[in-house]
């Protein structure tokens, strides 16, 4: 065995993002402790990073020492007890993991669908809650990663708390692609994910719970089933006053990077995130539809950082995103679910939010669709620089 | 705010570790996506590492993508059923949250107590299976990382076994720091830790289950309450024969650095990294005795990698960490639990294992305690040198 030395790729997919250069050399950092007083200095400093991130005041703002659904089952774990019913709207594959929690920990999911590919209805959601009047929460995803669909998370907070019920939301790929505002839209718990639109490495999951969660939590009649996701545990170390107890090693040279990347969204300026997304996706958007290419989600409901388009008829999925893989070094996603070998899904998260990228992406789709004969070429680049010329 | 550059630290606490410049250079290198078949065989390869670090050929041999507190979990969200009897022998901190992760999971905790500071007596063990016949598992902490106390796992896993219970082992801080043979030791389900002997950062934990573990889990009649750590979804990763699919986002660059702290294990050799850690032990250990100062754990019980001495009366604890800290950029460790206040933990574990460390510990601590008139000084130094000459 040797040293492993990764390929150099460009990542357009569902994410992992591209991580930018600075949030690399930041991880790389030689190791202090995790009760470090240093260190402790730069858990604050993260804190409130990820709160202005987030658009909340929310002290208990932090990251969950594990990927985005381990931040899932934080929410899950900490807010539902066994025995409580949990409406989830479903709209992709991440309710249905939202139902697996539910499930597993005693819950009752009362499953509200829409087709993939859209919105979540309000009007269903208004129907579930009346027919529910004993749920306790409601769960939603902001950014649909299996079909990049944007739901109205102000709206259907709204809806569930005039019927009493707390909400949890996934925000897993929307934080720092569009706009979120925890405290705006009265978000009760929210996870998210540090390998989206935050550009950093995979493995940490940003929470945010309000007051009324914490009431919540504080009114259990149960222990949390999860040790290691147990919030009053895990805030012994995030928000001890005057020292922090040991609950587990933090994952120190993560949160370095975390750090870095939520100091470049500051310095960056949150809405200037958002408009990057939104000005990447239309030059790609552009250039995809001249080419021919059709988008899954309409438009009012597409998320620029996640960009589902059909797969030409005829055309093998595998084939194509192996070609582009190993000949231009550039990875976009393969469908999920109900999407697989229908879709690509083609991401512009964080650092892969670029002109470089956009340019990337449409010339080495052009090269491979282009000579199987069934997309226009020639027209895509120009397409994508009358948005940039135009921005 | 601005990046956070850590300031320049030893770490000889009881983990992390200083991480070594090749970890922390695998680290940072480019991402590539987690179903890249490049990252693939990367995934393959280390497998192979962590069964032979393990000396193991268990094929159920992979990293949480969460710390050991997770890899913990795992082993008893999958291989316990509400309702079931678990033996857990505590001589330390460990065993309390072995205990919390099988109440908080529905199961009983038959406790097995000894003193903090000492090895597991395998009489009580052997008492407690016969008063407990339908006992399911027995848990058991390898290496105290909160007393320094190693335990003799062989013998205990066969006491198990000979009274027909499956055997939990807790490796957090003894792999790669002294003998572990899971196969040889009949060891079934068993987790570790990135960030101690092994020299990663922290953030991952390795765990193997051996065919036992796996038919137990087979014959469920619950799901795993834990989605996250359901081991037959992570598998599907994990395992994927001619295929791979996506169950979370893999921590991608840790998994470089877990790669590459396991590619120097096996450079060096796992034998001669067990010595390296006994004669770096023996020469701090002489001169910490030297010194004046006295060990928690009795000499046959004790590990090499984590050294629990006695705080000389008189002497406030954290003071001197903090004097060590700030002037001499050195961490040891305070007590934890029952040691809170009494002892300080110093560790010796993987790239901390050095007689470059071993030195500054002992000259630090020989100024700051004998300028308080509190140790023998001038005597250290020639006894640790002692050691290194007559290796």
């Amino acid at each position: 065995m040797s040293s492993f030395n990764p390929p150099a790729r460009t990542l357009m997919g569902p994410g992992p993002a591209d991580i930018h250069p600075r949030v690399l050399s930041a991880l790389s950092r030689p190791i202090i402790g995790h009760l470090d007083p240093a260190f402790q200095r730069m858990m604050e400093e993260l804190k409130t990073l990820l709160r202005n991130a987030l658009q909340t005041g929310n002290d208990i703002t932090y990251p969950v020492s594990a990927p985005g659904s381990a931040g899932m089952e934080t929410c899950f774990a900490n807010l539902m007890e066994p025995g409580d019913k949990v409406i989830i709207c479903r709209n992709g594959v991440f309710g249905s993991r939202m139902q697996q929690n539910v499930e597993r920990m005693g819950g009752t999911a009362i499953m509200v669908d829409d087709p993939w590919g859209r919105a979540i209805d309000p009007q269903k959601l208004r129907d579930a809650l009346q027919q529910n009047p004993d749920a306790k929460l409601v769960a939603m995803v902001h950014a649909e990663t299996s079909t990049g669909a944007v739901s109205d998370v102000k709206t259907l907070v709204a809806l569930a708390h005039e019927h009493g019920c707390l909400t949890i939301v996934d925000a897993v790929t929307s934080l720092g692609g569009i706009e979120l505002a925890v405290d705006d839209w009265g978000i009760d718990a929210l996870y998210s994910g540090s390998q989206k639109c935050l550009s950093c490495v995979p493995g940490l999951s940003p929470v945010t719970f309000n007051q009324a969660a914490l009431n919540r939590v504080a009114q259990r009649a149960t222990p949390v089933q999860s040790w290691f996701l147990d919030l009053n545990l895990v805030l012994g170390y995030w928000q001890g006053d005057g020292g922090r107890s040991y609950h587990h090693t933090a994952p120190i040279n993560a949160l370095y990077a975390l750090h870095e990347s939520l100091t470049l969204l500051e310095e960056e300026g949150i809405q200037n995130a958002w408009a990057r997304h939104q000005l990447h996706h239309q030059a790609l958007r552009d250039g995809l539809e001249a080419m021919g290419l059709g988008f899954q989600v309409p438009a009012a409901e597409r998320l620029p950082q996640l960009n589902a388009v059909f797969i030409p008829e005829g055309i093998n999925d595998a084939e194509i995103r192996t070609e582009l893989l190993n000949d231009y070094g550039l990875e976009i996603g393969a469908g999920l679910g109900e999407g697989a070998g229908k879709v690509w899904r083609i991401g512009l998260m964080g650092y892969s939010a670029r002109r470089q990228n956009v340019l990337l992406c449409l010339s080495a789709l052009e090269s491979v669709l282009g000579r199987r004969g069934v997309i226009n070429t020639g027209v895509a680049l120009a397409a994508a620089d009358e948005v940039y010329q135009g921005s």
